[in-house]
């Protein structure tokens, strides 16, 4: 697809609209809130939902306001993530993160309720006329950032830290499954979910969306190496200096780099079944290697 | 009612074995969101939300579920709240808080963790057939806890202690009825959503509600001050030792004992039209006053 940086550009500038129409103002709450989610990031997770929505003929507004809460979602996660007791980042998309802005008990409180913000936009009537739908957007963001999902990936990574010990190639595809591929496959899910989509349907998402969130970590442990820190928007080399094992430690960097294409190819090859429709989703598992932050 | 405090250690007890049966194990953050969970606490909301749906004839079942729900979000609330970024504590019930047992990052994410369950817990099929009355609970529980409720309360309170500014009686009210009165509301208007109460019923368990929160609030700050930190099992008089403004510090012990008294009438009254059946929750509002931790 030509231009396809320029839809996803496109997406997560209306992603970025209704975030901006959701979230709350008035306190230092609100005002931390917006700094940990508004203006920046590439909109990946929700540009998903609303991509995968498509294929389900999804009005466009539902599915934004499905994206919305799983960008609160994820800003939740970096603003606690970012915190001193656990990465101790002063830089989040080349400006100061949450905590350095303001303090701790704010960047706690804040990332509490953009957690909270989260379900109250699944739940919300506007996402969907459906109560069982919503109470299943609820289900499924909860399973895949919960202590089965996202959590449980950081406590994964924060044992093997604490331990000193550098985990297997099976260990770190385990922890990274959870740590953000649980979340990748909720946003690809939830446009399943938003269009009462059926099992064959699902069941394709979802094993594209597995493969696409493991290449996505891939990249990611290739950036920490060789990114350049300007375009990352934050410290990169953290895992080298601490010892980390990471897909490249362990793979080497053409053997990381060959592993993630061959996983985008199958994630391409899951969407088969979609044909032309899919072409978004096949375009943003190839981007997922090229990008360069 | 004779047996009113045994009532409520019966529930206490249903409720901590349905916690034990919902709640993960397996990691350190499983173990940690057991620990700042299980093993104490009057469960005072939980038994709200049990009685108040038992108005409306609510399967047992479905009304322990979302009991557990409000105490998985009162715990996490707990375990972030005792953080050393926030108020700092080392003991709660009596035990050491989740962040010395363990360590902050570990605390972080249980709460977090804890957080997700309590929306998880709601949206499960078990919790009520109808994905709109389970739609419903998550976008209360949203309401009442997130930046427009508990958290937005909590950011008042640590605003006016950055001032260094003593609040009024009008400004600790209204702080209160976010950081303590939300999620009590919530728990008793829970009862009216599982039941599918009607408007009038729901109007009066709300004015119930925001009567019993405040009083419960101003019997906290009466123990603060008069209060045996053993029965306590927290530490006692850390809000005149910090200057902060209390019901207490602005009305006198005399004058927020009576004031408490007459809310509590208040709510007594609110629940004139469910006759003999409210009695359980008669004797909560009575037991707020009574009770010594």
């Amino acid at each position: 697809m030509d231009g396809f940086p320029e839809r996803l550009a496109s997406v997560a500038a209306e992603i970025e609209a209704r975030l901006d129409a959701l979230l709350p103002t008035g306190d230092a709450v609100a005002d931390a809130m917006r700094w940990g989610t508004l203006g920046g990031g590439k909109r990946l997770r929700g540009f998903l939902v609303v991509e995968s929505a498509a294929l389900f003929d999804v009005p466009r507004d539902r599915a934004l306001n499905a994206a919305a809460a799983v960008e609160c979602l994820h800003a939740y996660s970096l603003v606690h993530d970012d915190l001193p007791c656990m990465d101790d980042d002063d830089l989040r998309r080349g400006r100061p993160t949450v905590h350095r802005q303001w303090d701790e008990a704010t960047a706690v409180l804040a990332g509490d309720a953009l957690q909270t913000e989260a379900f109250a936009i699944l739940a919300a009537p506007a996402t969907h006329p459906s109560g069982d739908v919503r109470a299943a957007l609820v289900a499924a963001l909860a399973a895949a950032s919960g202590q089965k999902g996202m959590v449980g990936g950081q406590a994964m990574d924060i044992a093997a830290e604490t331990a000193g010990r550098a985990l297997t190639l099976e260990e770190i595809t385990a922890l990274q499954a959870l740590k953000t591929g649980a979340l990748i496959r909720f946003s690809v899910e939830a446009g399943a979910i938003l269009g009462e989509a059926d099992e064959a349907a699902r069941t394709a998402l979802r094993d594209y969306a597995d493969a696409l969130g493991l290449a996505f970590q891939i990249r990611d442990d290739l950036l920490d190496v060789e990114g350049d820190e300007d375009l990352a928007g934050k410290a990169l080399h953290k895992d080298a200096e601490a010892g980390k094992a990471t897909f490249v430690s362990l793979l080497g960097v053409e053997g990381a780099r060959s592993q993630a294409e061959a996983l985008v190819c199958q994630a391409v090859s899951h969407m088969s079944q979609f044909r032309e429709a899919a072409r978004p989703l096949v375009e943003a598992a190839r981007f997922t290697l090229a990008r360069q932050s």
